[in-house]
């Protein structure tokens, strides 16, 4: 790591080499302005190294005689070194005001089960195993079946007994012991409770495999699909791939989906289209962790519900009539190529259960896979996708609703918003005297749009910064030509059409401002709501777990500050990433998640937001930032307060 | 019935109206020369009738004079009424002789469970039960899944717990509980046991069809496949239907099968030729029924180890490979369309399990089927096909074998063997002063060949009538043309070139002799061998099941005099029929004989009679007729005495 000292804020930060010093400027609270996400268009990030060299800086973009006196593009210059970086500010501005500008990023820490977890715990108990046994070969004076050889083997010498087998085991059994003289490797899958199940031999194969057992997990998301392989005897992942799923091409929310599920063949073409999506994955992951598909033993998947029917070619259409009723809750355990995928014949495909028809299996493998269950804490499990899933509760109980937040935060509805991809604005300050832009993009080039965490500390910052009031209107009497009125709608000029890779002027406007609050205010209320059934409050809550691939990147002192979030420490808050995907992960690791899972769905309670009459007014309440009652937000009080003092000293000078 | 008496035999007998005179005469035990099979060419069974008419008569075969004085042709009349009829017979012979000519015909009588005996002993516990419910439809306030729906309604009024479902009743679930706004009917598969098992929902359907839940039962024969359609509320038998097996194309007996599937793709060709068998089968059995496949909610399957493992898909080659090991002998219960069966998705296949390469799950049917299994008294089930598989025992203790008997009595290494099909000659008789024969063929055509039972039946009355001894040679002093030496070979003429359809002779060889004395000798000493291992003899038998559709129609008498069968009280011996379909139709009936064919199966001892050494030493003992120890067969004995008294006593004359 390498220490950056920026000045004049005495802020310093440590970053890995290689950092681009815009990016690290932003992640220290240091603003910097930049409107061209970091390409190094608009030459406007100039800043001068005071001890130190970067590589590269932009020289085609200085004037020589500039570029001579040390000055550089922080847009364009990687860090590789110590350094001391003097940012160019307007000299009446004390470190006090600077300090003001934004605070370092901070985003949650990740938090998983892993193998150490597990092993721990004693809890390593995979639904699939493998033996290997070396049995005596058939003569004349025993010439029992080969089932009752390997039977009387493994009740014998392994302490196995009433196994069940697969008729694809038998078809495999008189070559697969006769090719090493009686010495081969069966696959065991276990009960789910030893007490009240049997275990059943799914495969076997010639010789000693025994160290070649591997699984996969799998998320169907309606946007992506995600697999990887996981080797059962380490927890090792070995590979991960995901794609789009190939349901996008006859619809992009799950409500198309239905619908068009619900057409002559739909329910047929989408279920092969997902299948599809998975095959591929699963040859690309084959192919990437270089294993034999016969020593694939298990495969775990997790999706919301319309994915989840889908996945087993289920009718959707009762999802989205009223009542809402899903077809089941609870799947059984389904051979994997009965629904099509190319795995051994021995595969089962553990398909993780739904709450309801807007609570599905991708939440119930988050919740799993998280841990969340397991503890006392009163904990919020909150996932932004499309739309937003939240689960509050404990080990003794859990409830969970579906937010009709809208896809505000994956840039639906947002006049410039737009999916998390190269080109979107992720990140965002605002010089608090002129208050021009330092916007960052992914992969730094010229900006097309604004991404959710782009989004959420715009708006945060505007709001801090005093630019929109707490009901998200403009300030129209500050002094800058970014705020304006077009159209007879307010809005805030993030980037000049000279600026973008659009050749329009990139906006941030009051109505975009509007479907935000809407978005955070029902995931809020949504929670509030959950709490005050069982007579909690938003104060209980002792721990945040965010997951879905937009929580990796949020800010979190953004997000409560804008009340998505409860204030609560940054440390509370933890990171689980695909959660669908590590609950599954988990599945195949250890039969505790298939054990618990069961307990956990029956558990939870459903909350039909919309059929709950409290409902309504906790989301009123929520429609302000960062809500009506400004006491349930102290830390954003204090630094508001701050703020207005400093401003009237201003206005007083 | 009518009352036919026969003079100067003095013997009467009860038949059928309509039956033929002259079968009605061999079924007496009176003779009466015929060698042209009952077609009315040879014109030698001309009887006079004294009291009553017949039908027919065979007006154009005789002279007007003899029609008048009322002549007729024995094999072209039916009985209708009461008669008097006079055979002409040798003034010279009373009728202590004409009695010895033949015994009345004795087969056995039909003995199998059916529902009677099920309900009678409280078994009828079908494997598959339809249920029919009422439930409540789903509101805002109660948007449980539609599973979770039908499981609360199970457990609250049906006392049902702990069920499953399979992926297809969740794929039928939403719209089957629409269609009649939530009135359906279930189909449950009960576990083998209650208490150690779960019971599986396997089918849901729209309204009331709780009175339509059938089942079908496959025999799948290595020549023939035989299904039915079952009644599982009634046991009713509703269709019938049987074709060649498919895989005959590919070679007539299992050994050739077993080769061809060792060739490249053999395996896929024989299992798809007996999957289109048994699917063509099942088209029909639904046509004649008259029944919808969503109705059928369980099949059962019974072959031989070969047709077993080759309907499942398994490598056969080490059946026929010494040690001759079967791949399994119990097999999981499987879901029939994964087989390739044309069955609806929730049906499961029950696949009876086998002992060893050569008894199979046929035989293991047979055995429950007939309930020798649940019996105190030592009991011999004897299957002959193709080959002969026998199983003695009693519920206590019970051991197998298959006998190489050779297909000598399905007319194979016969000259003039054939199977029991149109023309073959079924029944036999001599007379015992000219040696001229009696012969009755299938159809009542002119004779092709000679079938099993008419082997038998020849074989017992030559070797009565002293034409052969008992090592099976002719007697060359008798005065008949009939027997004569011909390329070496001494031979019998069953029929004369010009009474024949086949325009040869028709010859019953010494070679065809040794043959079924080679046959009959397997078997009986297969017999021996397994009750001497248990401390027993062939006098410990109380009970004789005769299987197959040979066992219907031989004539025990002449299979105890030529020592294929013990000589036991007829009364004791009976037949199941197709014992393989039997025991396939009773597991779709009740599930007792699931629990306690595992049982069967486990206490079956099996026997390689080529290990054993004893086997030889019986076998070489039962080279004779009947047998080298004479006193095992004391009735025979006696007649055998009595013939040679008379015998003596008109050569004394």
């Amino acid at each position: 790591m390498v220490t950056i000292r920026f000045l004049p804020h005495e802020k310093e930060i440590k970053v890995e080499p290689g950092t681009i010093l815009l990016r690290a400027a932003m992640e220290a609270g240091v603003h910097i302005n930049a409107s061209c996400g970091g390409e190094g268009a608009c030459g406007k990030c100039r800043v001068h190294i005071e001890e130190g060299e970067v590589e590269g800086g932009g020289k085609e973009k200085l004037r020589p005689e500039d570029w001579e006196k040390g000055y550089r593009l922080a847009c364009k210059s990687l860090v590789n070194e110590d350094l001391t970086v003097l940012v160019p500010v307007e000299s009446s501005v004390d470190s006090a005001v600077l300090n003001m500008a934004s605070t370092p990023r901070k985003t949650a820490s990740i938090q998983e089960m892993d193998m150490e977890y597990l092993k721990e715990r004693g809890l390593f108990i995979p639904p699939v195993e493998k033996k290997h046994l070396e049995l005596t070969p058939p003569t004349h004076g025993d010439n029992v079946c080969d089932m009752t050889r390997l039977i009387n083997h493994l009740r014998m010498q392994e302490n196995e007994h009433g196994l069940e087998v697969n008729l694809s085991v038998l078809r495999k059994l008189p070559d697969a012991l006769r090719a090493e003289n009686f010495n081969a490797t069966l696959t065991l899958a276990r009960p789910v409770r030893a007490e009240c199940g049997k275990t059943r031999i799914i495969n076997v194969q010639p010789g000693n495999t025994s160290d070649r057992n591997f699984a996969l997990a799998i998320d169907i998301g309606t946007t992506t699909v995600y697999g990887e392989v996981v080797n059962c005897l380490t927890g090792e992942i070995l590979a991960q791939y995901g794609e789009f799923n190939r349901q996008i091409s006859f619809g992009e929310d799950v409500i198309t989906r239905i619908m068009y599920a619900d057409k002559a063949g739909g329910l047929d073409k989408l279920h092969q289209a997902v299948i599809d999506t998975i095959n591929n994955i699963i040859a690309r992951l084959i192919k990437r962790s270089k294993i034999d598909v016969d020593d694939i033993s298990a495969v775990a998947l997790a999706g919301n519900t319309t994915m989840t029917q889908l996945l087993l070619k289920i009718k959707t259409k009762y999802l989205r009539l009223s009542p809402y009723v899903p077809t089941s809750t609870l799947y059984p355990p389904i051979k994997a190529q009965e629904i099509g995928l190319n795995l051994a014949p021995h595969v089962t495909a553990l398909v993780y259960p739904c709450i309801s028809s807007y609570v599905g299996g991708d939440i119930v493998s988050g919740v799993m896979g998280s841990g969340m269950y397991l503890t006392d804490e009163t904990t919020l499990f909150i996932d932004i996708g499309t739309n937003a899933e939240i689960v509050v509760g404990n080990k003794d109980w859990m409830m969970c609703a579906a937010c009709s937040a809208g896809p505000a935060f994956e840039g639906g509805g947002v006049e410039h918003g737009m999916r998390a991809s190269k080109g979107a604005i992720e990140d965002f300050s605002l010089d608090p005297i002129t208050f021009e832009p330092m916007s960052l993009t992914i992969g730094n080039t010229k900006p097309k749009g604004i991404c959710g965490s782009g989004l959420i500390i715009m708006l945060a910052s505007m709001f801090e910064m005093g630019l929109i009031d707490n009901q998200g209107k403009f300030n129209r009497n500050l002094e800058t030509k970014r705020i304006r009125e077009k159209d007879g709608i307010w809005e805030y000029v993030v980037a000049w059409a000279d600026e973008t890779q659009i050749d329009r002027d990139i906006v941030f406007t009051e109505v975009d401002i509007d479907n935000l609050i809407r978005a955070k205010g029902a995931i809020y209320s949504g929670c509030h709501t959950l709490l005050n059934e069982v007579g909690m409050d938003m104060q209980s809550l002792d721990r945040i777990i965010l997951a879905g691939g937009f929580g990796s990147y949020i800010d979190l002192s953004s997000a409560m500050t804008i009340g998505l979030l409860p204030e609560l420490d940054p440390e509370k808050v933890t990171f689980v990433g695909n959660g669908s995907l590590l609950g599954a992960r988990m599945t195949v690791l250890t039969n505790k998640l298939r054990q618990d899972v069961v307990d956990v769905t029956n558990k939870m309670t459903n909350f039909e937001l919309s059929e709950t009459p409290s409902y309504m007014d906790h989301y009123m309440a929520a429609l302000f930032l960062p809500h009506t009652e400004m006491g349930l937000f102290p830390k954003l009080k204090g630094r508001l307060e701050a703020r207005q003092a400093w401003r009237e000293g201003k206005s007083d000078s």
